[in-house]
């Protein structure tokens, strides 16, 4: 399917789920929209958490189409938004335009939706897929950098590969730095402060079987969980799984030279 | 000489002229400080038009010292500064302490300095240096991409080369992306809107002979520009020339495979 007519399908309610695999050579966003406000420190916040908050376009204040997504209307074409009021969520709804305020900044932030489809490509599983589950994502105890009013603790999701076949899965996603890179671990959960793999913090449990090892990477969720500390009065998010698809390639995204 | 004692002789008055050439070894930034509600704008100005507004480091309303300047104090630190009301330029100063305003939100911006060091070492001499002179700025047809009140012409720095030397030179410069990288253009200045080489916009001219060609790159001074068109009604910038030196090491910018 094409990324116009998905996109319209979300707008007119007929395709309403998680868009994983939907339109699977298009880029899909992250999505934070914000009051002007808070737009500076969320920008700063980004630069200096680039691999887990990698910003693909800023649509200012006054916006509501982005230049990547022909017709689109950032109000209506994702197909399941969090509304979070003082850090806590507080409605879940698939159409903002009753919420929407003329200084909310839109920020689309790189999606792991891209490297997953590089994965597949390569000729590799991933479990949460043949599942038809959400990808399972974790607080980790790494620190981000700070900036504003935006702090906290690094989020992650994970996907459990082969141990041979760990250093292939970090050479395809690092072609794509721009879309949170290599992992930033694999191996012991401990490390990273994730205590218990079963119990994900957003996205469903995958188990793992014996020569199975999870491998981690920096997560676009990362600012959802920034903006639990910062506590914003409002401040909207897609719903984990639930993305913005854009008319850009994933192919776009790949370096020639892995970082 | 040290970066940190350079920064000493400045602030004390000792050392008052350009930096170019001075603790050559050094990572030098272009300053831009506007009030924080400007802030976002400028940022995202900067992201969009990278080759020519390469962040190094923003340091938020409250903060004078920069992470890679130890003990340092964006007040003092810079030999000159151009404080523009308006848009206009209204004092050129050596110490911005009684211009300080606690909302005050700096940007450190890469500096062609650093390619500058790279063209020295790998044997090529560059004639605005021989001759002790500013490098030749110019104003262009090129527009930035807008970003909220900030909006204006490309400007470029220039410096003749051999036409044999050129893809050599372009390849060295090009190992800086984060520092303004490869040149933009080389060859005809009608092509980019520049009608006389002999009368830059900003810096020292410089006469070509016979077989050299001009050679362009993006220049930090097009924030300065693009201020001109916003008029903020304060914005405090180094004096062209007279940057900001940091602890940072030239080196640290060079990626391994140019862009």
């Amino acid at each position: 399917m094409e990324a116009k007519e998905l996109r319209n399908q979300i707008r007119n309610g007929t395709f309403d789920k998680t868009t994983s695999g939907a339109a699977g050579n298009h880029v899909q966003a992250n999505v934070v929209i914000l009051p002007k406000r808070y737009a500076f420190d969320f920008l700063l916040y980004a630069m200096r958490n680039h691999q887990a908050v990698p910003i693909i376009e800023v649509l200012e204040d006054g916006r509501t189409e982005s230049v990547y997504a022909e017709g689109s209307d950032i109000r209506t074409d994702v197909p399941r938004y969090n509304v979070y009021r003082d850090g806590k969520l507080s409605e879940t709804v698939d159409d903002i335009s009753d919420w929407w305020q003329d200084d909310f900044v839109t920020f689309l932030i790189g999606c792991s939706f891209t490297f997953e489809q590089a994965i597949t490509d390569a000729g590799f599983e991933m479990k949460h897929i043949m599942q038809n589950r959400n990808v399972a994502m974790y607080r980790t105890s790494i620190k981000t950098v700070p900036a504003g009013i935006f702090s906290g603790d690094l989020v992650v999701s994970m996907r459990p590969f082969r141990k041979e076949s760990v250093e292939r899965i970090a050479e395809i996603t690092g072609m794509f730095p721009d879309m949170h890179g290599r992992p930033i671990h694999h191996g012991d959960p401990d490390a990273i402060g994730i205590t218990d793999l079963g119990q994900p913090d957003y996205g469903d449990s995958v188990e793992l079987i014996e020569d199975e090892v999870p491998v981690f990477w920096a997560c676009g969720v990362t600012p959802q969980n920034a903006a639990l500390n910062a506590r914003p009065e409002v401040m909207i998010t897609h719903a984990p799984g639930h993305m913005f698809v854009t008319d850009l390639y994933n192919e776009a995204f790949k370096v020639r030279q892995p970082e």
